[in-house]
C-alpha cells in the first residue's frame, strides 16, 4: 500500500547510498512528497494511512539516523494535526515537505551567516574532522574580510581532517593540520572550537566523531570557546524519552590490519559524547542557544515525548 | 687532548645512531670509563681536565637530552670531589661509570618491581606510546600472576603503540588497541594510566610523547590513576635554573606527504609537556615520589643547581 | 463554607496520617473533587468561592509540602479559566481532580519506564534513602532483565535504606549495603546514582534527604552520571518567586539520646539542597530533563507567578 | 515623516543627557506614544510606516544599548500583529506604550520584592558598582528588618562604589567599602553577591561593570551564591543570532592623567563578561530564573529572531 | 634465642589487647628494651641477630599497623650503625628505645601546641571519629581561651564521635553533634577541618576512619582549610617502595544485624584514603608540612627504602 | 651589653626608617658586623651572649617582619655551631654577616638571570604592585632583546603600579596599565603573571599585596603560568610551628576621605595569601622550586623547627 518511491529511498538508506544527516532527510521527505503526488487513496484517512506507513517504511531504514524520523514527523505532524479534505490534504502534505527540504538546504547557510558573527577578525579556530556546518561558518567569517586561521586534527581512523584541510586551502584560509594527540598542546594558541555534531541529546550532550570530546576538554582546561553547528533536525527527541544514544563500532580494518595484529584486539568507536558543560554554544539555523536549552529546542519541534 | 672513543661515541650520539635515554647515557658512561682506562695524562690535575674537556664534548654531541650531561655529572662529581692521586684516581673513574651504567641497566627492572607493587589484579591499565619502563611495570605484574588487561593507544604520527601491543600480545597480556582520540571515551574502563617519560622538570611536569598530556588531562577529569616510569637520570637539573625545556618539531613527513597537501602547514611537535597536577605519582628506580618531590631527587643526585 | 472532606483531609495531613509528596497530593485532589460532587452553591461563582476557601485550607494544612499547593492548583487553574455554567463546572471539577489523581498515580510507572532505558546490562547502580520513583526505575530495568546490582546507603538517622535494600533483596536485585559514611570509597564501582526527591526549585537544585548532596559531590567527583527521580509536581513553583525552600530539623532522639549527651547540642535536619551543576538529569513521567530546564516545567505548569 | 518628540528624544539619547538602561527605554517608549498622539497619519498604513520610521531613529541613537530595540520592539510588535482601523491603532499604540514605561517603573520594585525572599536575617551582601535594582533587593529585605550587613567595592576608576555605600549608610545598612582588588579576602565573610547587569546575552552571560567577573570568580571559587538583578529589558536577543556584546573602551584619563604617562598605553575597558556557569540565579520582575533559562526570557519577549 | 617480653608483647599486639597506633609502637619499643636489658648473648654480633629476631616477631603480630614497624626500624637502625662494644651496645639499644617512647608520648602534646597556632577565636572547627592527636590541638587553643566551637559526626558505625563530644563538652568545649551525612550541610559553617590519621603515604594521602575523605571533598569544595594531626611514627615508608594501603574490611554485625538483611551483601570497610589535593597541611610534632613533603618526613626518618 | 650599632638599627626599623625586606635583612646583619667588630667580650662566651642579645633586640624591632629574624638566625646559626676561640669567632662573625649581605645584594639580579630563562619572545607578562626582583626578570629577559610586553595594574589603594609602569617604560619595556579590577579581563591575552613577595609559607603561600591571591586565581582560570619572585630570605620559618601569617590592616586614609563617609566602615588589608595550588613556580637566587618544596627551602636554611 505504500509507493515505490518509498521502497526505493529506504534501500538506499539503508545500503548507505544515500548518506549525512541533511541528505537522508531530504531523501525522505521527498519520498513522502512524491508518495503524495502519487497516491491513488481514496479518501483523507486512507491518504493518512499511506503515509504513515510509508514514514514508519522510511523511519525503519536506518534507525540510528536521527534525522530520519525528525523529517518524517515533521511532515506527517503538520498533516495528521489539520482538518482538510483529500485533495487540500494531498497539497499541504507536498507543501510541507517541500518546506522542510528548502528549510534544511538554507540551514547550513543560514548557521554560516549566524555563526560568522561570533568570529572575529584575528580568530585561530580549531575543527574536527569534516563538518559542513562548522565550514560554512568558517568560509563565511573569511569571505567577510576576517582574519582568521584554522588548526584541523587529521581525524584518524578515517583522515576526514584532509577532507577539511583541503577544502580550506583551496578557500585561501590559512590552515595547519596536526594528529588529533597534539589538539591540546596546539590550545593554547587557539581562540575558539568549532564542530559539526551527528546528533544533541535532551540536555544538550553532542554525539559527534571519536575524539570531539577529548578536544572539548582541552578547551575546556584552556577555557577556550567550543562551539557546535547543528540543524535543529540533529536534534534527538527520543533521549527526551529516556532513550540512550547508542555508539556505533566501526570495522577493526579501518585501524589497523588485524592480521598483523593477531592477539590484539582494534576497537573502533566512531563517535564520542561531550557533555553540555563542555558546550558554550550550539549555533542553530534558528539562532545561538546554550547547550541546556536543547530541550527547548526539541519541545518546540517534536513536543514533549510522553511515553506510552 | 681526548680520547678517540668520546668522539667516536659522540658522533655516534649526534647521527643518533645510539639513541634512547638509557643507551645514550651508559654510552656517555662508557666512552669516559674507557678513556680513563687509557688516558696518557701524567697527572692528576691532567686526567681530570682530559676528563671533564671529553664530558664537555659528549654533552654537547645532543644538547637536549637530559641523560647524557646527568650521566657525564655523575663520573665527574664524584671524582672531581675526591682527593686522589692519579692511579687511585683512574681506578675510582672507571669504578663510578661501571657504577652508573650498572644502575642504570637495572633501573627498569627495579621500576618493574617497584610499579608492580601498585598494580592489583583486575586492573585495566591504559599506556600510550612505547616505554620499556611502563611496560616493565605491567609485564612485571601480568608475570606475578595479576590478571590485568591494557588498553594502548597506536600513537600517531609513528606508531610505536604497535610495538607497544605486538610486545605485550606475545607475553600473553590481553591489550586491546585504539586510536589516540578515543583516549577519554575508554578512559571509564581504566583504573591507571601507566606512561614512560622523556625528562622530567623541577616541579614536575613530565615531558613524554605528543598526547600524553591530553590522556593524563582525561584522567585527571575521570580521577584515574596517572603514574609515571621514569629512571632518576631522565630529571632535568637545568630547568631548577630557570630552562624551558624545548619541544622538537619532527618533519611534516611523519604526519602525511606535504606534497599532496598545498597550502596546508603540517606541525609535528614530538613531545608535550604534563603538568605535575594531572601526574599522581612517579615510579623511579629509587622508590615512589609525587611530582612535587622531583626537585627532592634532583637536588639529592645533582645538588642545588646555582646560575654564575 | 466549605465541606467536611476538606475538613477532614486537612487535618489528616496536618497529623502526618496522610503522608509522602504523592499521597498528600492526591488526598488533596480527592476532598476538591468530593466537594465539588456535594457542593450546595447555587452559582458558579460561589462553587468558585467555595472551591478555592478549600483550597487555601487544604493548602495551609502543611505549608511545606510542594506537592500540595501544586495539587490544588492545578485543579483550580483550569476550573477558574473556563468559562462554563454550574452544573458544567461541577462536572470539569470532578474530571479535572481525576484527572491529577489517575496522573499522579501512573506517574511513578511512567518514571520507571522512562528512567529504565538510561540503565545499560551490567550498571552498578547507589541510591540513597527510600525512593519510590528511584526504585521503580531500578525494579523495571531489573524486570526487563538487565544485569544490574544496586549499593545502597543506610540513611542514617533513621535508616530507609533497610526498607529499599529489603524491598531490592525480594525482588531479586543483588544489593550491598554501606554506611553512609562510605559512599564515596565505593563510588568507583558505580555507574549511575539514582535517587528520589521532595521537591526540585526553579534553578533545578533537588531538595532531597539529607546526605544526598555529599553523594552528589561525590559522583561529580567520580563523574559518574547523578539522575534524580521525580514526579512534576514536586516541582517548585514558589522559588520562582524568590522563596527560599526551609530545611526542616527533626528532633533530636533520631540520632541519639539526648540524655546521655549533657552539654552537646545534637542537630538534625532533614533534607538538604543538592545545587544543580551535580545534577545530570532529572527523569520525570513527561520525559528526561536536565536541571537547567525545571524552570521549563514549572512554567509550563504553573506559568511565570508574577508576585504581587 | 517622523515626529519632533522623536528627534529630540534621540538626540538626548545619543549626547548621553538620557542615561541608565530603564530612562532610555522608557523615553524611547515615551517619543512613540507621543508620535502616535500627535500623527497625522490618514491611513493605519501609514502610521504603522511612521513609527516604524520612529523606533528606527530611536534605535539608532545609541546601537549598544540593549534596552533601546527592546521597548521599541515591545511597542511596535504588539500594534504590527493587530489587525485594526487608524482610531483603534493609535489607542493600541498609546496604551501599549504606557503599558511598557509602567512595567519598567514597577520592575526595580518588584525585583526589590522577590530578591529580598532571598536574602536571609544575618546575611553579609557583597555588592559591586551601583546598581538600582541590587540595592533595591538590598534596601528591601533591610526594610523588612532583616538584620543584613553589606560591603561593597569602591569600582574603580570612576567610584560608583561611592554612591552605593553612601546610599546604604543613609538608609542605616551597615556598610564596609574596600578596594576593588579586596574582594577575594573579604568573599570568606559573605553569603551572597549581588550585582546589577548592563546587558544579558542568550547563553546567560553577564555584561556589567568592569570587575564583576573577577567577583564572579572568586564567589564561585568559595561557593557564594552569585545573583544578578535585571529588569527583562536588558536581555539581549541580539546575541540569539550570533551577534557579540561589544565592550566599550572609555577615556584612559578616568584611569589616570596621561600626560603624567609617557610610553605607557592606557587601557580602559567599561565592561566585563562574566560566564553563566558562575552566576546562580538572576533576579528579574518576571521571577527568579537560571542563567540557562534566559533564552526562555528572550523568547518569550521576542520570540526566535531568524536572521534574514 | 627471642626473649619473652617480645612472645607476650607480640602476643597482646595480634590479639588486639594492645591497640592504637602510639601504644603499638611504644610497647614494640619497650619490648626490645627490656629483651636488651636481659639479652644473655655473649657476643655484639649475636645481640644484634636477637634484637633484628625480635623485631621480626614483633612486626610480624599486625603487619598493617604502620607504627610497628617504625617503632621497631627506628630502635634498630640507630644500634646496626653504630660500632660499639656489646655493653655500649646494650646501653644505646636502651638509650634509644627509651627515646623513642619518650619522643611519642610527647609528641601528641608537640601536635597540640603547634596545631593550637594555627586555630583562631572564633574558629568553628570539624572533626570527624575520635583522634587524640586531633582533640590535643582543639583541647589546647581552647584552654588558651580562645573562643572555639565544634561540630563532630557520631561516625557509624562504631560511634566513635560519641567520645569524642563527650569528651569535649567535659572540657566544657561547646560542642554539636550531627549524623555523618550532614557533613556537608554544615560545611559552610565551618572555618577548619582537624582529623586524625591511621597512616600517610609517600604521595601525602591520608588514610583515617571510614567517611574521612568525603569530608575532605566537602572541605575543598568549599574551600575550608583540612588539616591532618599525625605523629611522624604514621608515615608510611613501605608506601615508598610501591606498596598498597590495604583497606581493612570490619564484620558486618558492626553496621546491622545480617540476620535480618537475607540477601543483602553488608560492607563495612573501616578506613578510606584521602587525596593529597584535599589536604591543606598535616601538623606533626616536628612541625606542620604540605603532604606533597611527606616524602621529606619520610626520607628523613627512614631513608630511601630502595627495593632489593 | 648590646652595643649601639644595634640599638641604632633597630630604632631606624622600628621607625620604618629602614624598610623593605632586602634593606632591613641586610641592615641587621651589619649591625651584628658592626657589633662583632667593636666587641669588648673577654670570652667567646661573653662574646656568643652578646651577639645573641643583639640579635634578640634587633628581631623585636618589627616582629612582622620575616626577613629580620632570618638575617639574625642566618649569621648566629654559624657561629652557634663553631667550636672556635674569640678572635676566630670574630672573625667568623664579622666574614658570616658580609656574606648574608653580599648574597642579600646579589640575590635580586641572580633571581633576575634565572626567571629570564623562563621568559619566551612573544610573552605578554602580567605584573601587579611594585616587586625589584619581579621587575628584576621583566628586564633581564627585555635586555636579553627579548620582544615582551607588560601589562600592570595600578594598585589601589597606593598606586605602586605607577612606580612600576613608569620604571618599565623607562627602559623602553612596552607596558599597558589596568585599574585592579581589570585583571581578568585581559588574562586571555597574557603568557606569564609575575609578582613579588612579602613572605613565603610553609605549605607554599605566598603572602602578597592585596589583589594579588585574585590575579593568582583569574590566572589558574585560564591556566596562565604564575611565577613568583622570592629571595629565600622571604621564607617563613614561624609558619613551619603552626604561627599564622597575620596580615596587616593600614589606616582607612588610604582608600578614602573616612569624613565623607560617615556611617561606612572603610576597611583596608595590605596583604592577601595566595594558596599554593595556584602558584606555578618561585624563583629564587638558589633556582627554581615548585610552591610544595618551599619546605625545604626553609629546612635547608633553617632546619625543622621543633617548638619547645
Amino acid at each position: 500500500m505504500t509507493c515505490d518511491f518509498v521502497k526505493d529511498t529506504s534501500e538506499k538508506i539503508a545500503r548507505m547510498e544515500i548518506r549525512g544527516a541533511g541528505r537522508i532527510a531530504r531523501a525522505a521527505a521527498e519520498a513522502l512528497m512524491r508518495c503524495a503526488e502519487t497516491s491513488k487513496s481514496k479518501t483523507a484517512e486512507d491518504f493518512l494511512k499511506e503515509l504513515e506507513a510509508s514514514g514508519n517504511i522510511l523511519v525503519g531504514a536506518r534507525p540510528s539516523a536521527v534525522s530520519l524520523p525528525n523529517a518524517v514527523r515533521f511532515v506527517l505532524h503538520r498533516i495528521k494535526t489539520s482538518d482538510l479534505d483529500l485533495p487540500q490534504l494531498r497539497e499541504l502534505a507536498i507543501e510541507t515537505a517541500a518546506d522542510f527540504i528548502d528549510a534544511s538546504k538554507k540551514a547550513v547557510e543560514k548557521i554560516g551567516k549566524i555563526g560568522a558573527r561570533r568570529i572575529s577578525s584575528g580568530d585561530t579556530i580549531m575543527t574536527h574532522c569534516h563538518s559542513t556546518a562548522a565550514l560554512s561558518i568558517i568560509k563565511t567569517a573569511f569571505n567577510q574580510g576576517k582574519d582568521i586561521q584554522v588548526i584541523a586534527t587529521e581525524s584518524r581512523p578515517r583522515y576526514q581532517g584532509h577532507i577539511t584541510v583541503k577544502e580550506l586551502a583551496k578557500n585561501g584560509v590559512p590552515v595547519r593540520m596536526i594528529v588529533d594527540s597534539a589538539a591540546r598542546i596546539f590550545m593554547k594558541e587557539v581562540d575558539k572550537v568549532i564542530v559539526g555534531a551527528d546528533s544533541i541529546a535532551a540536555n544538550g550532550a553532542v554525539v559527534n566523531k571519536i575524539g570531539t570530546s577529548q578536544i572539548a576538554l582541552s578547551a575546556h582546561e584552556a577555557r577556550v570557546l567550543f562551539l557546535v553547528a547543528a540543524e535543529t533536525y540533529k536534534f534527538h527527541p527520543a533521549t527526551v524519552v529516556g532513550e540512550l544514544v547508542e555508539i556505533e563500532e566501526r570495522p577493526a580494518e579501518e585501524v589497523a590490519n588485524p592480521q598483523e595484529f593477531g592477539g590484539v584486539v582494534i576497537r573502533n568507536p566512531a563517535f564520542d559524547v561531550t557533555p553540555p558543560e563542555y558546550v558554550d554554544l550550539i549555533i542553530t539555523e534558528k539562532g545561538v542557544i546554550p547547550p541546556q536549552a536543547a530541550i527547548l529546542v526539541i519541545k518546540e519541534e517534536f513536543g514533549w515525548a510522553i511515553p506510552h
